[in-house]
């Protein structure tokens, strides 16, 4: 066994099924969903913390699935033995999203457009029904009462995993002690929800092999998918990011992009690579009902209101704004901090550098190994 | 006349014509372009200043046609009589870009694509070499030599017009005095090349209408244009604009977006009635064209490199970068300040804060008359 393989846990995929979840659309489907876990559950079972993942992220939060894996889990910098996350005291908990995009991984347990509607056999397509962010967590829910555990010491997230640590403090007030929502804000931004959510969806639907979402018997709309994953890929990071990455080369074999038409530079060339790579797994119409989701992201809606979500919350809040993010812009953190301060709850922000942009939320996550570690040594509230 | 008209400077429109204008790619073309100018040249011919127009501008910078023309030019702020760029004093002219994005529009005269090639008879289509910024800008020099004008006091210009104001410096640097570059920079910054230009380039090429840029006959790629146009509305703005102006209320006339999937919210219903207005005027060679050449942006390429082209600039230069941009982030206008004062030129770097984000350079264009008239004012450089 390698000896860097011995620093992550070994971890499988569990499956967990729901012969019905409510939904927000006032629908119920049954549904089956992948999970991961890391560390022991206690007796008590109160040594909890789920974690949830972000837009285009699975439930392999940590972790290698072998000795010989290459990579690891996306959050690996802070969920193990003695990391921020620490897997010798807590029993950490991750779960595939509905509508995950990566379906077509094989690692990737979803419910979602692309599996066998029960009432046809076919793929559902988009006579599936729209899924929020707070499904996602109504689910996880029972998946939590499954395993006879009915209190979180954390719910933790990047980006839309941080949508879903939020809705989690609002849905189920008194099952969480803590949340950690890093770049993520209480309800989508603007920016974030036209440029990648609604741009990224109107890319794929243009695509006249999308067929208003049910393709499933033909190859699909893979090159609106894959401009939709060059966009969200583009946004979520940096020129900083760009020019360490590439600088201002000529793309290998090409002419410069000057002196020919058909000539790229190296960051558009890398740039189309990762998307397409990113899209490989995914599914167009799960690219799309996740992007809906986003969009309608909001703490607030079922709520009424910022003011009245802020004052169901009773667990403490770890925000944390990137510097460099275009998409959550650091004030966009501040509202629900300030709403819910006023209220008497504790919510902070904390402001992470990193070069990075959005990105730097998985990118340099090992930044937050230290406010996470300090967050949650502080007494819970209630 | 309403006294508001009087205020503004009331201004025709001017045609330029040559025979033979050089191409970056080694090929040359006759072109023909629309011009303004506000404000007298003197007898010595020493008081003229440039003004370049961005992206989907025009050469329509200041006044109004006639008094009951409703809009201004889009920097009318700053040019007219006792403005920054004083009328009484200077004399301002804007020009049309090659390959004007707006060539639908009667008030605009540009050559590209959409024109009539003379070998053939019929538009160019793709069939036009591609244009640079510096073609622009050896075009706008030609245009000042047949008026006689063989220094300026100043150029100047918002993002791509930006741009041209610095290649200017590096192309004709014993011509030009000063330059003001707002939300503009030496090379096009990563995210901008990606986000506006490629991504915009694909979804109209995307278009099956497009043709590969032989639609003339037909009616063209309407939505692939309208979807270019709603990425770029959006990138060029922030989140605390789009707050401002539709905060998350539901369209009207629509069902709350999450109740109905059909639903949407004003600040999507908004962004998309915007970018259809942008997009009307447009033509989608010409909005390739364009983008294409602001991807290729850099003032150090024919120069070979930013060190080679900071040396051989002779001009002040006055760099305006804007707090929430995230397409021109600040600290991408840094590179150039510190190249051309290492070899003993003049270069400053000023931060505008706008809420606005990279379309401040026209909303909040107001504030750059204070710096803008103090650096007028300043001795020149040689």
């Amino acid at each position: 066994m390698a000896r860097e393989a011995n620093l992550s846990v070994l971890v499988q995929k569990h499956l967990f099924h729901t012969a019905k979840l409510d939904l927000d659309v006032a629908q119920s489907i049954p549904a089956t969903v992948g999970y991961e876990t890391y560390g022991q559950l206690s007796p008590a079972r109160d040594n909890a913390i789920l974690i949830c993942h972000p837009f285009g992220g699975t439930s392999h939060a940590a972790g290698r699935y072998g000795a010989d894996d290459p990579a690891t889990g996306w959050w690996d910098h802070l969920i193990g033995s003695g990391k921020a996350f620490d897997t010798d005291k807590y029993f950490v908990i991750a779960v595939d999203s509905l509508c995950n995009l990566s379906v077509k991984s094989p690692l990737v347990i979803t419910t979602g457009p692309a599996t066998i509607n029960p009432a046809t056999g076919r793929p559902y397509g988009s006579d599936f029904p729209q899924i929020s962010m707070r499904d996602n967590v109504r689910l996880q829910y029972q998946l939590l009462q499954s395993l006879g555990i009915d209190r979180l010491v954390c719910v933790a997230g990047p980006s839309t995993g941080g949508f879903q640590a939020l809705e989690w403090a609002v849905t189920y007030p008194d099952m969480v002690d803590r949340v950690v929502a890093v770049a993520a804000t209480h309800q989508s931004p603007a920016i974030f929800a036209l440029a990648v959510c609604q741009a990224g969806i109107d890319a794929v639907t243009a695509d006249p092999a999308f067929k208003g979402g049910h393709y499933y018997d033909s190859e699909g709309p893979t090159a609106g998918l894959q401009r939709a994953a060059f966009l969200v890929s583009t946004l979520m990071h940096s020129d900083a990011w760009a020019w360490n990455m590439w600088e201002r080369k000529t793309a290998p074999g090409s002419m410069h992009p000057r002196a020919d038409r058909e000539g790229r530079f190296a960051f558009q060339a890398g740039m189309a690579e990762l998307a397409e790579a990113l899209a490989q797994d995914w599914d167009a119409n799960h690219f799309v009902y996740t992007a809906r989701a986003a969009l309608l992201h909001d703490i607030g809606y079922a709520n009424r209101g910022l003011e009245v979500a802020a004052q169901k919350i009773k667990a403490r809040l770890l925000l944390v704004a990137i510097s460099g993010d275009m998409l959550f812009p650091p004030e966009a953190s501040k509202p629900l901090a300030e709403a819910v301060n006023r209220y008497g709850g504790n919510a902070e922000v904390a402001l992470m550098e990193s070069g990075a942009g959005h990105s730097g939320s998985l990118q340099d996550c090992a930044w937050l190994a230290e406010p996470i570690t300090r967050f949650l040594r502080r007494e819970q509230m209630h």
